[in-house]
């Protein structure tokens, strides 16, 4: 058996060095090159292998089966046309293709709510890893029609300081972050809504996501804690996100509320259901758990590589 | 003017000892005596000041003329009865005398929803740290009447460890907090809602509170967000809480939303106000950051025995 | 192949557990039981698979070949001779049966600094963590006899609290842990120091070790920074450690002083070794870095196990 | 009596901001004015007053009786120059004006270590902080004698991140920092080792020091670890430092290691000398723990320059 092989564009960050890792760690891709502008021609060691970042001029992108973009907003689309150009299925990690934002067209990869166009697909937008906690709680619900139509469902959710990129920003020093914890984007301003929203509707929805993300002091990791009003009190709602996800690899329905530590460093998305007590408007609490820069990024990646070229799903990942 | 004698009853935990320091450095108390009972014996320095903590069963309530209990929650009333036998007034940190557990009529000591029944009083139920947060960000809309009759109000809520008490439980190692973080009493089932409730209602609300609370990997410090719909859309909503609070020492509308660290070691809150953008319902974000040691417990028993003993309310902490 | 049945007894520790993790997913073994006294009749899952804690009385030694010894010191060398007498092979994570505090015999199982009498042996001793990090930073220099007889050495080593175990001590809860840094054991107080003494004599060596260990707010890993007078300047010192460690797969000799985020969750060590410049006495400096519950308890465990059954050494191990 | 005012040149740093605090919060001193080039237009509290950062080349350094000069070392000595002309008395605290580095005759602001050169005079070198806490450890004993000639002293220290200052680097980053630990500078390469030097040897001290610093996952502190060797065992060896340092008010020789959190916060400097047993050579082990940011720079000029002024040297600083 062959290994494919792969390019990695934009490898410094951190969503780009997770990638490189789980590629080099995983049985049938191999790291073809890595570009990295502002390290080229710096080495550095993923699963054992060394690399020596390329200029992004320099990306031989006709040398991979397979590309993964790992650009800033913005700087993605580009690339993305031009590893498709020259060949190779690629996975695009920026916001440029995904719903709400991008072209129409483009499967989105979140697999566990669709796999039929991810399947053969040369193009795949990957999810933000705020949408990947908010959808995967949230989607059993919408698909049985149990959210009242035009109710608010507030998500807090609280994320750790890689989510923010590998960006040397004074607010994300180590004496800046540790210690502290607080709110950011609040009003409903965070760039991850409008993929939400999106979805929410592709997937039958007719809701209002109040979304208030929170920095928090831990380097990985995203909890979601989501209050969604329903039509009627559910006696046992575990079993809806049961029965929804029946099968998947990736997916853990749990008694106890999940803690980051339950999914750091797994391609897993933890997800608790409770019913909130002494509501007069019938609610549930949906907690989800995933790592930012696995489930929520890199690792979700290559789950929409491993599908886009018929390998198996959860092949280089850990559950 | 003599110095008071203060006794404080319960000094071995994260309150107790935060009491100790600030008693020891307000220019009008002096610490004559803390309990400890299972560190009886042994010395601890406050503010430069050694003491020796004393069993409980040798607290000298006769000597002090103010009383802090910080006893566990179902230890505390029957000390709270002997320091009064004795002639001391009392605040009380425990949940057993307050709104929604404790028995009616004790006055409830969150000095900015009311002083009046404070000053003079010989006993005082000093506030939950949670419902210290909420409340103070929540009690300018209830008493405006500007949420719905009967709205669900969702509360994500974080606090540092030092909230869960100076106790080796496992689950609150190093190793198991650091990098780490999770909801807990999850589905309404936190101690702390009867408190909110009883006081939401006398504040003339009408309305379910849905608290969902979560432990921070981070000392200090609570951070309250809070999802409210409101009767109609308000264009300043950050006015409405200015108004309600002119004039409070302790109390900060501010315009970037708080950070732990803008509070931690302080006696202040700091609430922020937004309007949620696109929802079909009307709806704010409040956000109310203290540190649960001072404000949310210690601090604000301080102020409370101010009030009591006619002294200027803020002396001997930190705005 | 068929896989291995492996016991391990005090799987409740940190020691315990991560050793429960890498059997589970070792390649040729498999977890036959784990006895937690505390927790017996808890569930636990490790790579997948899911566990009921025994209590020690119910083990069933005899279905074990292997079997992994992580009980408290002064608890552990009984239950080794148990499990031998049930026709296991045992590797002791206590400090029963090192060198300095134990019989006279028992293989001490530091691969690195020698493997025929681990080979085939039914019971190793494992070595300690800080003697783990210390030993293999200063062998080579001992055996090339570089170092004055008589000499101090002195070892400012740093580990983070799982090496203090998983037990409920006010000292090492989150808030009393984070953001602080200390000595303790100072004044060559460390328990462990007996063992160092020994091996160094056992390799040749005739000097004074000076060990100050330090409580780190990190939850894994150890540095050991170790000043050593040497009998004349080494113009390459490096080039020493790299030809005694040639081959190692768990040695990397490194050109950059090693950090912790390098060797955790690896059963690596990383040294790094320069020379004091300005210094009458002819000086070294040597950092050693390695995860304390990896190479210094569990996965140097599953080394040592290997190496007496006859398999692969790095098998199950990540390097 | 009139207030100071003061001038605070390099206010955006972490040891510019925590000057502009302590002299907010001085009893008599206030912040006549603050610069930040980068941040010049912004608005900044201090203490509770409102500041707005001025551009360096609009200092009013005329307005001012005292100027701090907290510039980034090889920009200071020129501004120092200036603030002297405008005829303010000057604290400098960059590496320019130290023993070791700068011109001769500036005195060098350490007060445990005397004080006649210090009051009145018109500009003094503020020490760094890691050569605060080591020569605080080593004078009593350099004075005494003690220390064998041409001896070699290690001094493992570990700072916390602050001490680096607020420079957006990206190892300074949280993700990079948290749960990790390295050693920097390795082999006498700090450019603090100079001062160290040439006050040791203005001490009457001819020894060797071999320093090695290292990053610690914690926001502020500096704990130094001293091995020294002594001509002779001393039986009661604190007694030679509290003897030594009889009436400091920051200093305390304590009986216990001290930990980062005992200083943290506080001018005062802490202390401990313990024996190491089972060594040919007597050797002693001093532990000297101070803030970072406070002892080992703001606090510490603020203690220069109240002596400097002939104010009571412990003003507006906590011990």
């Amino acid at each position: 058996m062959h290994n494919i092989p792969v390019g990695v564009l934009g490898a410094s960050g951190y969503a780009g060095r997770e990638l490189c890792e789980l590629v080099a760690r995983h049985p049938k891709m191999s790291l073809a090159f890595a570009t990295a502008n502002e390290q080229r021609g710096q080495r550095a060691t993923f699963g054992g292998d060394e690399v020596v970042f390329k200029a992004m001029a320099d990306a031989p992108l006709e040398t991979a089966e397979l590309v993964f973009c790992a650009l800033p907003h913005g700087a993605s689309a580009e690339w993305v046309t031009k590893a498709r150009d020259a060949g190779a299925r690629v996975v695009d990690l920026s916001q440029d293709l995904r719903p709400g934002t991008g072209p129409a067209g483009i499967p989105y990869g979140l697999p566990e709510l669709g796999r039929t166009e991810l399947s053969g697909a040369n193009v795949v937008a990957n999810p933000g890893c705020y949408p990947t906690a908010i959808l995967l709680a949230l989607a059993p619900l919408i698909v049985a029609g149990k959210i009242p139509v035009g109710a608010s469902v507030a998500v807090a959710a609280a994320s750790g300081v890689t989510g923010a990129g590998y960006s040397p920003k004074p607010e994300l020093l180590y004496a800046e972050v540790a210690e502290n914890f607080r709110a950011y984007s609040v009003g409903n301003e965070h760039r991850h809504l409008a993929e939400v929203r999106a979805v929410v509707t592709s997937l039958g929805g007719d809701l209002d996501v109040l979304f208030t993300p929170h920095l928090l002091p831990v380097a990985r990791g995203i909890l979601a804690t989501i209050t969604v009003p329903v039509t009627e009190e559910i006696s046992q709602p575990a079993a809806l996100w049961r029965s929804h996800f029946r099968g998947e690899h990736f997916i853990r329905v749990v008694d106890s509320p999940p803690a980051l530590r339950d999914v750091v460093r797994t391609n897993s998305a933890l997800i608790h259901v409770s019913t909130a007590h002494g509501m007069r408007q019938p609610t549930l609490i949906v907690l989800c758990a995933i790592d930012n820069l696995v489930k929520g990024a890199a690792g979700q990646a290559i789950q929409n590589a491993n599908i886009m070229l018929g390998i198996e799903e959860s092949l280089g990942l850990t559950a």
